[in-house]
């Protein structure tokens, strides 16, 4: 570990103001957005889930966090993020308040402030991991709290653990970041993951992103601009099939039924357009991969599942190993 | 352990694939059915269960699954069998991811199928225990899982740990299953509970069953006919003081009223029929006990309870002993 | 602690009989209510939340409560309370089972008594903390279960531990209880804290109260006539700045909204009578306090809360505290 964070080289500089450096390495105090990482943080980042990979593997009843204890207060429910935290708290040793209706604690119920539920929890727990409706809600907590906040998602914001394990995956799946193709499919529009993601693939060297989505649905102006200004080459295509041959990592979404109200005719064209299936597969390279952030409808087939190139499942998996990284970075430092 | 394990001769035959014997002993893969167990298996298990007995007495903080992790995925709420389970995870030290409201992971929600989010949920813990609300998902979760799938109910399908628990309060308050008599008073056509005593009942000798049930809701044809198959002695009867003073058993079950609709008179001539209250105990002997799967209405009443006969809270009890052993040998083995 | 205990002089004459002598320190069965708790008692509980405050400070991964296990059974949601108790476990070393839908197991769901469920649950872990929405049902769990109960509040009825962390805030923060004088304000018409408060504080010499409340929701007159029998000085008053000059401790309360139905202009003018701001800070002494249940509106301006004076969040944490010794003091005695 040691040896490994020596050759990170810190741009300090680039990193908001709660991220900073200890000698060569940096001090995490909380996790609120994507932005706040740099790619040398999320090189570090990511030794530190590769160590937490063997941890879960060979170590069952690892104590690294025993007797810290992590408080999930879960403003709105979100099974699959809560589990994958929980588990991550409990693999290292460390113990778990769940609450799931946080809303009963907040304004919502009685008028009671987020900051003043933030300061009561806090005398609870020695972390806490947050997921709210409203953007902008981890970044409160995160000011108030004298403890570690994770954001696991605030509304239409931020979703960092997510964007985190996405790149993991790609690092893990095809060995690089700098120089690969990735293709974004489906719902670009809505889908805060491939946003996140596009941003966070703009830190690395001669990337090159296709979006390919329905019409209803396509990425908007602002990330195109920002991807843009940061010299990342993109384009759009309606091509599936040519996309999944040049790319490294094909990234599918789900199209969020739930955006197009009573135009259930429109999300039926959109959500049939650009399918996963075993003809996209073979026009793939071997070493190319298919994620998708899950939950997945029939946007793949599940007659995907069963080849090497199906990642998605090890993806899920290493939110699990992002998770447990950064609960260890924050609690007990590198 | 070794040595009660010695005297076992599993007739691997009998059992469905996924228990097969390694030595003279049986590997145990998961808990899907009642069917799957023959009576050598459930010797076996019983057997651990009594073992889990004394560690609950008198060790606690038992080490035994220290550093497992246990994912209690449950589609529709039961706290009484979750609480269960939990516990006994606990009192072997291992630890628990609950969640009750599994229904929004699913395809209900946004259409994710079981299996998809079995492959998920596996990626997070070390077993997981299952309740839903269609027969048969126990089966599809443990075809799709790596790690071990503990069945806590299926609908109106199997409810494999009740079964378990009821044949060891038999054989833990009677000596013995071969040569019992048996009486089954109460809901018949409805509760899955009796159907699968009824069933295990038929794996030893010389038992004889009552089935004492108002009209509306009799013990089904098919019950009776695979009894019959099986060589079980079996008879009906409206005279539950006669067959209580015949029965080592007497298990009453709730009439529920949620089958009747508007038929409330229905219910309620159904309900108040056969009451076990003090004369029903009077008229049984000595030996004998009442046994009821909880929860109870007014169908046993309050003045029984202070006998020893009583049996049904310590039954609740053998459901923790029973949950702790099929979790030892789903862990770590024998 | 061996030698702090021995200073104490327990009357176990004024104690109800679930609560006795052992040599010089009192056995504790259960906490059902605060008129279990003579001054001796409390002084006792308080020296053991002490220790619990160091512990929690110092020595993250107590072991001191291991192998025991919680069940956390909730008829009706309390996120606040159910963390502080499940937090005051877990920084011991024990165990938590969690139920927020204790309903459904209960009368409500399939008429289950009370008494049955408490018969089941205690089967399953070594201690049982209750929350229910009828008065007086934290005693009936109490005596039907053999192991310890406590009481986190029952219906309109009782919160014992509330009032116990309010007594040790004001002893913590003002250095004793005898001869001080507390503002109470706000609703004290329907809030069960200040009426336990008010009948804990008239245990203690010269102490002197005030009654601040709009006229809707005045302080009823058992409490005032309690407090007179006992010969504890009280008066009302609608000068809370008055009030705030002469007191240590101004105990500010919440309107409940819920209970003026849809009088909604009675709520508004009762909720913005008496608000403590700086004003209100500014005329109290140096070394008094501010004290708040929580959840708060705005009856406490927001920029109160930087003074030292406000004490509501570190009263939240004392809380924890005193379930720690109250978790302490059932499972493992002194």
């Amino acid at each position: 570990e040691q040896s490994g964070m020596n050759r990170v080289q810190c741009q300090a500089q680039d990193v908001e103001n709660k991220t900073f450096l200890v000698g060569n390495k940096f001090q995490l105090d909380d996790v609120v957005e994507a932005q706040q990482f740099d790619r040398n943080i999320l090189s570090a980042i990511f030794e530190v889930a590769r160590e937490m990979e063997k941890i879960e593997k060979n170590s069952p009843g690892s104590q690294i966090l025993k007797g810290f204890l992590m408080a999930t207060l879960f403003y709105e429910p979100s099974t699959r993020t809560r589990l994958s935290f929980e588990s991550a708290m409990k693999r290292l040793g460390g113990e778990v308040l769940t609450t799931e209706n946080a809303r009963e604690f907040s304004s919502a119920a009685k008028g009671e402030t987020l900051e003043d539920t933030i300061r009561t929890v806090e005398g609870y727990s020695d972390i806490i991991v947050m997921r709210h409706f409203e953007s902008g809600a981890a970044r409160r907590a995160a000011v108030t709290a004298s403890i570690p906040v994770i954001n696991a998602g605030d509304g239409p914001g931020q979703h960092p653990t997510q964007a985190l394990l996405d790149v993991y995956t790609i690092e893990r799946e095809i060995g690089k970041l700098d120089g690969i193709k990735v293709g974004l499919v489906g719902d670009l529009a809505n889908g805060r993951t491939v946003r996140s993601l596009a941003y966070l693939l703009s830190k690395y060297q001669d990337v090159k992103i296709y979006f390919v989505a329905p019409e209803v649905v396509k990425m908007k102006d602002d990330i195109k601009d920002y991807l843009t200004s940061k010299g990342l080459d993109w384009e759009e295509s309606d091509d599936l099939m040519e996309v999944a041959s040049k790319c490294d990592v094909v990234y599918q979404t789900r199209i969020q039924r739930e955006r197009f109200g009573e135009r259930i005719d429109l999300y039926q064209e959109a959500q049939g357009k650009y399918i996963v299936d075993r003809a996209v597969l073979h026009a793939m390279q071997e070493h190319a991969v298919i994620m998708h952030p899950l939950p997945r409808l029939d946007e793949i087939t599940v007659d995907v599942d069963v080849d090497k190139r199906a990642a998605y499942f090890r993806q899920a998996k290493n939110g699990l190993y992002i998770r447990m990284a950064l609960l260890k970075l924050l609690l007990v430092g590198w």
